[in-house]
């Protein structure tokens, strides 16, 4: 790789706007801290070696590691603000330097594990020493930067940021460096410590927040998208709730958010949830209250992947409600199945392929198909069925709607409950609130009949219940032996779909 | 050892729901909540380890580590419950079993060892792989039940005191145990994540601040005592500062407080700082305001020892102080030195038994002793002279008083300067200062004249100053080469004890 | 006029326990909760003269006035729900029957007059008690329930919507009863004691304020409508400022709302204010801060008509940015002029009519006119001129604007100079900002070119300056000598105006 | 009465602290607003004249009422700092000038009641037109002076002390005049109208309320006073519940304040309620908590004496204790008995002096008194007994305290119930709790046994019990026809009374 030419403006660095300086730079005093510059304009990347080298200090040794001082916070800033300007591509060999040379000292780990085998039939304070010492050993160096950066103002949430990077380019498969796999696990490790559930604030917003976490609470929600202020102030009115949990670190930033809302029946149907305003200034009356349905889970730090905040909100916004409502007996989602309908087309074109159209329907379906849409028999009356899946112009007919029902149904119950990814299921939303511990409890025809339901599965929601008393051990079950608790509804109509299609 | 018998009730606690069980945790005083046992009365010992083999739960796999869900709460809870009903000596018991034998899996981590070792020639992401094995193999059992522990209500807190027993019992030394240093140090290093600065809250205390917070304060005081309310009004009022850290998991519980007089110069005085009610209703004059001093400073929660607060502490009231007061220009300690008048005594016992009672003050200075005691020449004089300063009888004669002054400011000069541990200042006080980069500014004669500053320092206090440009260096070369840096009025006075004493 | 049936649910109501009332008042939206009452519809009048009779209790005598419980809370409650379920032909039935039944004893008074007449060369006592037995005496006898509708739930927001109806009575002049003048003045001195400036609240609005807040106060806006949320945050972002003033009797409820821009200079134009988002992630710089600009005030209580608000919401302001940038130096209004383009219309016909083309424009403007309407000479040109005026045709080309602006200048200065009403200037902006003691400063020309702008007032605006140390003095000037203080560019319109228009 | 010499540093104003005058004069400036001074010391009461002269501007006329601007606020401020700093003396000549030279127009009062009479024939608008410029005309001169200074900063409170002035003037008897007497109720009247309930606040104090209210909650406790902190604590925390009404004119500062115990049956005994501290830290069973026992009330502000709040406190009370205890049953006082001793001194005093020993006590009765004490028959026996109730010495012997039993306890009902002054109940926390309805319900005796309670009431206490139902009527009831209604017990003790006493 040819180096790259910077034109980073660190000199630039002094003509920040007086405003900006004093928030991120207070208490810095001393000049020395300042980045130098150069006019001549650096090699990038010596640029970045220089800055690296500068604040990414040397681990302590083992005997100094609590008598050795924190760097400047200057130190952090001045990292913080090299990498936020950087452009794509310069991160990507920022991060690829930061990974690699600034890591695990290899060397130093070999030699302790020596000493480690060596020490064997020592005594225990011996081999604890040594084993300490390994642990220590084991730690990247840049560790203690990360560290240092979480104290600063801004820092929790540059860190977010990067690791977002971070898991960026490792999904991307830009590099396959088993370095920037240290990095992120090192990130995610750190991160999940900060936002430990007792750190995190839960928040209940309502009409009277303020406009700002609204607005972001709006934005944020990618699951039934909300269409302007009248769509919102639906979402927190009565017999809704929206729940998030903030952090001290990241005021104002709702970190995941859950809306609930408040039933008499577990709901089948999501427009009835989203677009019905009649009760927007109606009084909750709270014997019709009787479930919660969660309608929308969203996560909105891509940085935080993998630090279980949503199973922890779903816990606390149950304990939330059982105690405003004593008596609420049902909680259950009402959840999307991104990717049925994709996964549908792959499917019905390999049994096309495969010549397999026979398997896939009853003869009498596949003549009830045939009649409603004038198709001839077999491989065209399948094409015929995928073109109108696609387009979603089964809809525009009620019978075509009535044929389809049994078939969709089927299909889409074993998509969820028969389609794995390393044995666990491999729709994602399925896949979270089976870790959960929910039960895959009820699939809905018609459900969600917006143009973005219809897409992405069909009409079809699902339902996972949560039954309070069973979720540990059906987490458990799921987690550890990959066994998917079912209701009865979700079971026939899976036994159905092997019936029919005879896989 | 005897086996300890238990009465401590753990039937039908293990059933309670996990979502109910904190809240009625909460509630338990009537008997009738109490879990109901068994009358037999278990053996202590056995119940021990049947309840640490229930709530520790083993390390998942290294595959599986991702893949497996948290214990239920109520896990946590028992654990908790269990551990609060034991005795001192019982704990004891407790902490050894839990730290030796649901620690580190030690043939785990050998055979990573021996692994590792066989891949240093292979390729990097093998080489990564297995360290990242090691480095996890390497945790203890016991530390993920820790980090569930500090997710449920109280859980935080109780690892707060959890800590605070093993402080005890390693620094009481009832135990040489290697497993609990470990122990230490794992809880160590989850409460520095937890407590890590970008966490904390800074509250400023006011007369306006919750009752309940202000007794806290006044309690937690062990600087200058609080003795009444009148006492702790004063020192929230005018030209006084209140600073203290609190965390969002340990709500209404200042950490760590710093009490702050705003003055004109640097205090020599502590009554003035505490006793003085004239400004009670005062309105605070800036022009006046020039020094913030810093003139009490303390942790509360012993189980945080070694995390740093009080540091950071600090550091953010100088960042307040100086947006409050742009033109503030001088920041300093005004502080005790406890163990100066024991260290004393000590010393001059030393001298007596060595006979060299002649090194320690000028002929001039012991013909002075003798005229006020009318005590005879030589070791009686000095045998004199310390009961009188143990007594604090000097006090009462002026000439006495000013007899003493240069003996005991370059006696106390160099105690501070001089006398070490492991290399850093005897004095507590001092250590803590001289890490957080203040300079060994100014001794202060008859500084504090309370009973209290009498016996334990004979009237001397002392500023550590923090001159803001310069406590990075400083703290650095302390830290790293042990070099203390104080004033020219210090250094002379330790001079003079060079002189004098012929050390 | 013939009775009017009513159906109010009178029955059982009354039988409600004081101190429950307001709660289930609240709750009331179930059918099964409204009282039932007998399906014979009551009479309405008798039904009224039966309500007013039991809630609208007699005055007590001079002598027991203090010994007087006060009715319960039930008798006001009822008022309130049996006035809020009359339509409006029936508030009218209602309020002359209470303001001419239940006010004044005028036979008691008249009484007392003679008695205080009789008592002239009495002692001082003597005189005093009767005065005072007097002044009694003129209290309404419905002036005490409004009293105790102040103190329930509610109450204070329903007599501030009550006076609201009596204002609508008496300006559509439906009647001319002097008793309802009357009962409009005992409630305005109510609400001017219970909105006395000491129990206002002044709350800034930002983009942190409760949604709900932030919703009332776009559509409050009357002056320059919000459009949409980009807007309103616009408002309350950098150089903008947003106050209101709350109330605890009415909370989340903004009495009078104050838009500020902050500006380096004047503002000769409303669209750089409204409409340029330019700035909406800006950060303040304070140094270009000289300026505050008042663009929009707005009372959101027709009910708290002539209760001063508005006037002191601005003295506040200002007391409050002088506080934030303590050298701001220019305070200035920059207003609407609604009615110039109206009253223009009528100027222009009756010159017409009058045939008095000649006199309102120059001959060179006449001919200027003439060549580019293309318009015959005299009425004819007038006329074609007054329809362009209307239509805001004008608008469309650019030499009629240069011709138009001395034109229109002059016309307007001397509309709000000249036109006045009892003495007061006409235009009901300038009336309030002139006896706030500012001074008609500058108009504007093009300055607010929206539809609205030019069909209210051909886009001029004007600036209402603001001299601190003058406020007071211009004030009283105006209140009392009815003389507007001008600048001299508004002078100087006005009298090219009187030179032109041989007024 | 000589002219007074004043020593009032008007100069002084020039010389206010910064601070103080930044916080009170903000928005001043005009230098005009400055006192004027003179530094030959002027005469006292000319400088009164001329201060009120100057800042107690005329009434506007009629007609120009509405367009009459208020007066710089610099006018208030000047009044209140001149009035502040006169000493008592000064302040009586003050309000005496004032009250009398600057109230009504009393010729302008007849010349209208002249005027009233002339139009007793004509139409309505007429007669309510001068009806209304009479009652204009009878406000005093000083009133809207008044009602400018509630709206500058701490002018509310200012008014409130100036009232608490009036009244101590009134009280004290040092002057007679009328004019005084027109004042006080001009300011009540005011007071009245800003204090109405709608506009105070109803804060719950807790140990986590602000230690500035706790201390003023404490200073202010007058019927059992609060000997430190932990006995404050105690009154806050569990089974206790303080409360109090607030303002936003006087933040800070709690008006009136109740304190209630909540307990299982209706208390009889003030000891266990305000110096049991076991429930410390006990946490509350609900099903324990049946009644709540008001047994402190406090006005704190001498100033709006006759302005009802305690009356309301406790009905907002109820209504809040209802809300968090729905099925709470029993509400009652538990009072205080103040003046019961020294009335019994008097009492005895008179039947000695009469010689109606006989009449007292029965014959047993004075049988065991001669017994217990020793002393001889009759008014010798009735001295003995005078003497012991005064020193409170008979409550040393049980025997004595047997006996003694019946016959306090019926005089004291007798007191409570028969004594009256204008018809009402003499005692006045009887009177306060018979005004609100309340019912004469329990006499407990040894109730007080603090030597507080033993001085002022021989120990006895009493509940006036609140039935909700019934307060309405019970009021009406006491205040218009004077009956008090007593329960059984009461009734039954003061009916011994007369059976024994033979009055």
């Amino acid at each position: 790789m040819s180096p790259i030419r910077f034109a980073i403006p660190l000199c630039a660095w002094r003509h920040l706007s007086v405003l900006r300086s004093v928030q991120s730079l207070r208490g810095r005093q001393c000049g020395g801290a300042r980045p130098r510059c150069s006019s001549t304009g650096l090699n990038g990347e010596r640029s970045m070696e220089e800055l690296l080298r500068r604040t990414v200090t040397p681990l302590p040794t083992y005997e100094t590691r609590d008598k050795s001082p924190p760097p400047p916070d200057s130190n952090s800033l001045e990292f913080m603000y090299f990498y936020r300007k950087l452009n794509k591509e310069q991160k990507l060999v920022f991060l690829e330097k930061l990974s690699k040379e600034f890591g695990v000292d290899h060397r130093g780990v070999s030699e302790l594990a020596v000493k480690l085998l060596d020490t064997q039939l020592r005594d225990s304070a011996t081999v604890l020493q040594v084993e300490d010492r390994l642990r220590y050993s084991l730690t990247p160096r840049y560790r203690h930067l990360l560290g240092h950066i979480s104290r600063v103002e801004g820092g929790v949430k540059f860190l977010v940021d990067l690791r977002a990077d971070v898991i960026g380019i490792t999904t991307s498969k830009v590099t396959d460096s088993p370095h920037m796999r240290d990095l992120n696990s090192t990130l995610k490790s750190l991160l999940s410590e900060w936002f430990s559930v007792g750190l995190l604030r839960l928040e209940r917003i309502t009409w009277q927040s303020p406009c700002e976490l609204l607005q972001k609470i709006s934005q944020y929600e990618a699951v039934h998208p909300v269409r302007n202020w009248t769509d919102i102030k639906r979402r927190v009115g009565p017999y809704r709730r929206c729940y998030a949990f903030t952090h001290a670190s990241m005021p104002g930033e709702p970190l995941v958010v859950l809306h609930v809302a408040l039933t008499q029946d577990i709901s089948d149907n999501i427009q009835s949830i989203v677009r019905e305003f009649a009760t927007l200034d109606a009084i909750e009356e709270v014997q019709k209250i009787n479930s919660a349905i969660f309608y929308s889970i969203s996560s909105t730090q891509a940085g935080l992947q993998g630090v279980e905040l949503g199973n922890y909100l779903i816990k606390r916004v149950v304990r939330e409600l059982q105690s405003e409502f004593p008596h609420m007996a049902q909680f259950s989602s009402l959840s999307p199945i991104p990717g049925f309908a994709a996964w549908l087309q792959g499917f019905l074109g390999q049994y096309r392929k495969e010549g397999r159209a026979a398997e896939l329907l009853s003869e009498q379906e596949w003549r009830e198909v045939e009649e409603v849409t004038g198709a001839a028999h077999g491989a065209a009356a399948l094409e015929t069925l995928r073109a109108l899946l696609g387009s979603g112009e089964w809809l525009r007919s009620e019978r075509m709607v009535r044929t389809l029902e049994p078939v969709l149904m089927r299909l889409c119950a074993w998509y969820l409950y028969g389609e794995k990814r390393r044995g666990y299921a491999l729709n994602p939303v399925a896949n979270f609130h089976l870790q959960n511990g929910a039960v895959l409890w009820r699939l809905n025809w018609l459900a969600d009949t917006s143009p973005r339901g219809i897409a992405n599965s069909c009409g079809i929601m699902v339902n996972y219940r949560y039954f309070l008393q069973e979720t540990s051990t059906n987490s458990a079950t799921y987690l550890q032996n990959k066994v998917i608790t079912a209701s009865e509804q979700v079971l026939s109509l899976v036994s159905q779909f092997h019936k029919n299609s005879k896989l």
